[in-house]
């Protein structure tokens, strides 16, 4: 039951979100994400994750809430450094990007 | 030149993580995660993460991070939820299952 009362909350509390981003804008920012990331959005430290046809509103939300410090633990931090300096367009053509490449 | 310290870190903490779960027995716990996840890994709700084809190292990671309290923000008090019952193992064969979906 009470998976179930979470599940609906879940459920009711997700908004879709849409890409309004640019990638081609987005792969000159994504210069900075290579190092962990992958060249193409795919890794080879398996640490780390593929981003590579991740949603872009997932990747817009995460990259926000790194920004704002909404997230702690993992990288947090290490992400926090490097999103700071980009602006909220920076990060919809990031994400819309990243979700632009072929798993 | 604190980019390129902090890259360095990133680097030196990667520590490579290989499967080890069982991705048969992975996908029978994975009826927990199908309403947000999608049924194959690849969701219809664009705020939640696609994990087919994403890295088992960085899914066991995660998910022992959820499970420890080590992630706060986003949907990690829902996670943490979802997760606690999970042993090490079910959380390795999940994250082996995942990994092993063509995303």
């Amino acid at each position: 039951m009470k998976r179930i009362i979470i599940l609906a909350g879940v459920l009711l509390c997700a908004q879709p979100v849409f890409a309004k981003g640019d990638a081609a804008a987005g792969e000159q920012k994504a210069m900075m994400c290579v190092a962990c990331h992958g060249a193409t959005g795919k890794v080879s430290v398996p640490m780390y994750p593929n981003l590579a046809g991740q949603n872009a509103g997932y990747l817009e939300h995460s990259l926000q809430a790194y920004k704002k410090g909404e997230r702690s633990g993992g990288q947090a931090e290490i992400m926090k450094a490097y999103v700071s300096g980009l602006s909220d367009e920076d990060i919809s053509n990031l994400a819309a990007y990243y979700a632009s490449i072929k798993p």
